[in-house]
């Protein structure tokens, strides 16, 4: 098991023109860097990921990414220095709204400011300062991980060698941020969030289970409910529940979401999952550059990106989108489609059709 | 402005086993009925609609198929003899969760048994019989009001003359279970929900907007929400809102989706809302009969099928394979395909595109 490590620095000017200090980011390693401090490579978590993509983590699970990270995987850790850190505003030890404001030495709930990815990105260059690692390798991730990538890419094009995203777009679409809203509301509307103020006090947990249980529709497809689920009833210990008597009674399909709904609040903060969501609002590649299509002629490094067929948060057109731009602008991007029942969570599960997409582009 | 009308009788078996009763239906009617009394139209709403689906309501608005139903349009008032119920379960007239329980006088609440599309139809029957309509002239209806049109083919094949479904599904598929149990789940989310028992006091109304919200979503279609809101921000009374600076700044779309889900706070019983995506998710034509297919056997009428192209809620291929199913059983349905951006609501926008082939299929 990885040991878990933290990098603090003072402060971070954000883009919404507050500070945030200090900061600290929570973070795993994997490999060695070498001398020449050229071998390391950035992977970037999702929504409600953490610093540790790979190997075991301390409740026995795996790494979400563990397939495609360690000795003589695509990830090669034999030849890599890999490094995740948890996001700034997230829950699994880097600064976010349940850290202590140093103002009060209280959790900072919502007076934590409006971070953006480009401001995460912004966190992981100090932590690259500390290294000494003046250019990654590879900065690789999908969905919120891939916007970080990209962002990586337009915001330090000298310092990313590579760039991989996995269904993940340039800017998000109205829709993704309307299904992003729905969440936050589900939370804000839980009667224990109280405004964001309720650590050590009982936390909204059904607010975070309905915004979980709307954010895993989105990750699924209709394809995919329809093989798993069908109209199937729920089993409850053994009995099978009958939707058509009781009002409670459920299909398998609703047992699954709240399941999904539950389980995500024993290991996420509500409080992250509002600021996270409105960090992936905001991306946005063109902003402050004179145009979309101008920040994205940055990326100029060889590029992956990977659609998957029924994506249907981050559609596969979006990748390819970017692709075309940075390709009509001199680039050197590469468009790849996975075939997926799966949806957008086929980045955390299609292992067997993403890795030979990984093997291709970073050892040709 | 026509007058609302209402019909009651003794009492109601329902699928669930209970009975309700007594059972009032309010509804409207538009033309004349001929003395040989076979000119009826039955007209369904939807999750949301009323009885009056022609003509101005009480707050100056249109029906919501107005363009549909009058002197010389597609459903002839001049010809017709047009009726719309609001479904029992609902809360414009017809008895529902907000009806008062004879058994103590008070709102039924979540007391209210559960109902399906089928027990709507079935109460509708009574309303025939009253009339003395031995035969539906056409039975039409778009979502869960083509579930109604369905149902009637399939529970009462002999008295349906032509059937029209827009934009709805023969079963309804785990998807879209899956987006009812969220908006449920934000209902009883709100501490104003009570267990469904807030008659008199203050109703879940956040918990409704959120519900809504989800909804709009899926009434709509990424390509719509693209070219209606883009990346634009919200304007608060004249001030454009600035979602990279405070966390409640919005950008256009979340405005838009609050602002849905507030208007139908103002009009709509949140237990109504319950119950109504309850019955939608036990929508099952097949349920009862040896298989679905044998169900759908029984619609050997004229049939009309309108798929909408970028529908993800009820999908166009699920009213292709309706037309499919029943015509490879020897049945004369007709699919037909309405190229809209506007999603599952255009059932409800594109008169223009609906019009001409409820014409063509009615006239023929």
């Amino acid at each position: 098991m990885e040991r878990i490590q933290t990098f603090s620095f003072d402060k971070l000017e954000l883009e919404c023109g507050k500070t945030l200090a200090p900061v600290t980011l929570a973070y795993h390693t994997y490999g060695k860097l070498n001398p020449a401090r050229d071998n390391a490579v950035f992977i970037f978590h999702a929504l409600t990921g953490d610093s540790q993509p790979a190997g075991r983590t301390c409740g026995g699970a795996r790494g979400w990414w563990d397939p495609l990270i360690g000795p003589g995987k695509v990830f090669d850790t034999d030849k890599f220095f890999i490094i995740c850190t948890n996001v700034i505003g997230g829950c699994y030890g880097s600064t976010g709204p349940s850290s202590l404001n140093p103002a009060d030495g209280k959790p900072y709930g919502t007076r934590f400011p409006v971070v953006t990815i480009r401001d995460m990105v912004r966190a992981q260059a100090r932590l690259l300062a500390y290294y000494g690692i003046e250019r990654l390798e590879i900065a690789a991730g999908g969905s919120m991980g891939g916007m970080q990538a990209l962002e990586w890419a337009v915001t330090y094009p000298e310092r990313v060698g590579k760039v991989i995203g996995v269904g993940t777009p340039g800017r998000l679409s109205p829709q993704a941020i309307a299904y992003n809203e729905v969440g936050r509301q589900a939370i804000m509307l839980d009667p224990y969030w109280r405004q964001g103020d309720y650590y050590g006090r009982e936390a909204p947990a059904a607010g975070l289970s309905v915004a979980r249980m709307v954010g895993t529709i989105t990750y699924r497809s209709e394809q995919s409910l329809e093989m798993k689920f069908g109209r199937q009833r729920a089993n409850r210990n053994g009995r099978l529940e009958d939707p058509y008597l009781g009002l409670t009674d459920r299909f398998d399909v609703q047992s699954y979401l709240q399941y999904q709904g539950s389980s995500l609040v024993k290991r996420f903060d509500p409080n992250t999952y509002i600021y996270l969501t409105k960090a992936m609002d905001l991306h946005d590649l063109g902003r402050g550059y004179p145009s979309y299509e101008k920040a994205l002629a940055r990326i100029q490094m060889p590029t992956l990106m990977v659609g998957i067929s029924t994506d249907v948060l981050f559609p596969a057109y979006q990748q390819r989108e970017i692709a075309e731009v940075v390709n009509s602008q001199g680039g050197q991007a590469l468009y790849r489609e996975i075939d997926s029942p799966h949806g957008h969570d086929a980045f955390l599960i299609e292992f067997n059709l993403v890795e030979p997409l990984l093997r291709e582009f970073i050892c040709r």
